[in-house]
């Protein structure tokens, strides 16, 4: 029998939700953020410091973990929770962003080429060559167990409408032939739409992708070059061309404030490797903005990131003792930043999420903005 | 008032004794192994997984604390274990050994220079110049509040008679000095017994450095050049010149094995770097040796590090899953790591405290050395 990926729509305040989406890992209460462990650890953090922290679902990436350790090691040893021991609900992406990523990276030869039945690509590790197929990555995703898989898509860039079109035929057809090669009863498979910043594009795309009828709709192709208004604007003519009773994800996003005002245009799951990112170099989320903590101005500074922070790092460490394990280049400093960082977009989503459920979502937005212009 | 640092002395077995020395950060029950926090953080580990590992002593270094942030920052913070976060009690060494070692560290122009009034040296970091005296350590150490301050010594190569003879005229003038500069009433101030391999000259420093009754007492000059053999034969007959009432406190060492031998012949204090930085290059402390966990034997391995291990890492983590964090060059490996070698330590100070109690020490260094011949 396989498992019921129901999302439970409880509460809509203008275009922002509250539900749950249901997993065999747990359910994911929405709007969720997932801290993102690309190599099978969320960097610097263990799973019990993850926990603490409030993370629930947690995203993988299916490029690293093929390349190494290999998803069929992964799958040997129990799949990707057990292997990272991560008892909650995870995602995996299905590979395409990192390999697309790949066109650029050096000035030199393209290290990846895409045809109609995939892309062909050079390891960034060792230079050996590679082909991911919609069969292929199903494959992977398969083998690695997460709860929610992704299909492998082409992402175009986005204010391109040529090649926007040209791409949309292309990750339509791949999208249906993941869709036959997904067989896991313990996994949903969602779809993504793309047809960059172009209205009439996302609207075929949503439309082809609803009918094949997905647990789950992730919105593509943004967050990849275009404004910040582009990807709000895009956000608002797109999730309502979805089903209200599926979960939609906003790939690779983001910020605070792209939290805040995801959730105003109907998205319901976020990921981003900024939080820790910035942490490993030194840099502090806030409720008000960001601090770097290498600041000489912080040397002999006794208070914590934040006063009101209930984060492991907050009730311990100053400011001065992050600074000096910054400084002098210690591993602390990127776990006790990371915690920190985490705590602040986990308290924030867990916060809007509250702030729905009782109908007062516009003030909290209202005064998240008010707090970030002083 | 001051604190009364005592030392109950609970059992002997043999040379090898149990008992508890009191500091006002907490009872240190001995023998013990004290993890190192070199730059006031035990590499890669917060507090609470450093409580949760079973540390109770952990050490701090001064040249490193001195330099950068500055014991001056630390004691306006409210001293090492506010600033560090670490509840337990603390010991500072004197800077010295650190200070000694700069002697051959490049192949270049020495960076030290050592009279009879102190020594000058160029920091490592920046090569400014700085010079430590008695007194100026003692300003430092007390700077940094640690429970267990050390008294500045000259490090000679443990096999020249010549050297050693000189320099112990400089470490006894140094102690005395230290003393008079030394007036923190809630810090034991340990003396540094000195005289490389030569009974004649431990003798000759014992009973100086007895007369001047200091709250502990360090046998020096070990595990720093000569043999194995050497470096047991010495301890075997310095501890017995001590008195039976006072802790006696073995730098800078050492393996598993170490702590056995030197429990052995009397030693009730240890500390080393060791644990945590084999940890960070991928080998693990076995009961019966050690593992390099980057070995492609482990690859697909899903047992744990050792199976009757009890720590985090052994009840959750696959030795395929550890070579993978190695291998892709992951933070999390050092800490899981570190988390397993100081578990390991910690563990077999605690049985030999036990069987110490128990009066069963011999069987127990029997049955260890057996475990090691397989």
């Amino acid at each position: 029998m396989s498992f019921d990926f129901r999302f439970d729509l409880l509460a809509t305040d203008g275009m922002a939700r509250a539900g749950v989406f249901h997993t065999p890992h747990g359910p994911i209460p929405t709007p969720i953020y997932a801290p993102v462990g690309t190599q099978a650890t969320v960097k610097s953090l263990t799973p019990r410091q993850l926990a603490d922290v409030g993370a629930i679902l947690v995203l993988a990436n299916t490029y690293h973990l093929y390349l190494r350790p290999g998803d069929e090691l992964i799958a040997e040893l129990g799949g990707l929770h057990t292997f990272m021991q991560w008892p909650g609900p995870m995602l995996t992406d299905s590979g395409g962003f990192q390999v697309f990523s790949l066109a650029g990276k050096r000035g030199q030869k393209s290290l990846r080429a895409i045809d109609d039945d995939g892309v062909t690509f050079r390891s960034h590790i060792d230079g050996r060559r590679h082909r991911f197929t919609p069969e292929r990555v199903m494959e992977i995703e398969q083998n690695l167990g997460a709860d929610i898989a992704m299909v492998l898509d082409e992402c175009a860039p986005p204010d391109d409408y040529e090649y926007n079109t040209r791409a949309l035929r292309r990750t339509h057809a791949w999208a249906e032939r993941c869709q036959a090669a997904h067989h896991r009863p313990d996994q949903a498979l969602f779809g993504i739409v793309q047809g960059g910043i172009f209205p009439d594009l996302r609207e075929q795309s949503a439309a082809f992708l609803t009918q094949l009828d997905f647990p789950g709709y992730a919105i593509g192709g943004l967050s990849v070059g275009e404004t910040k208004e582009q990807m709000l604007e895009t956000l608002a003519f797109t999730t309502p061309l979805l089903p209200a009773d599926k979960p939609r994800y906003l790939m690779g996003v983001g910020t605070p404030e792209d939290l805040v005002e995801g959730v105003a245009r109907g998205v319901d799951i976020f990921d981003c490797v900024l939080p820790t990112r910035v942490a490993r170099n030194g840099q502090a989320l806030l409720r008000t903005g960001k601090l770097n903590i290498r600041n000489a101005r912080f040397a002999a500074d006794p208070a914590p990131l934040d006063e009101t922070c209930q984060c492991y790092t907050c009730q311990h460490f100053s400011r001065a003792y992050l600074r000096h394990l910054v400084i002098a280049k210690e591993m602390l400093a990127a776990t006790l930043l990371s915690i920190h960082n985490l705590h602040v977009m986990l308290t924030l989503i867990k916060e809007i999420r509250a702030a729905i459920l009782a109908g007062r979502f516009e003030s909290y937005r209202a005064a998240f903005w008010e707090a970030r212009a002083h």
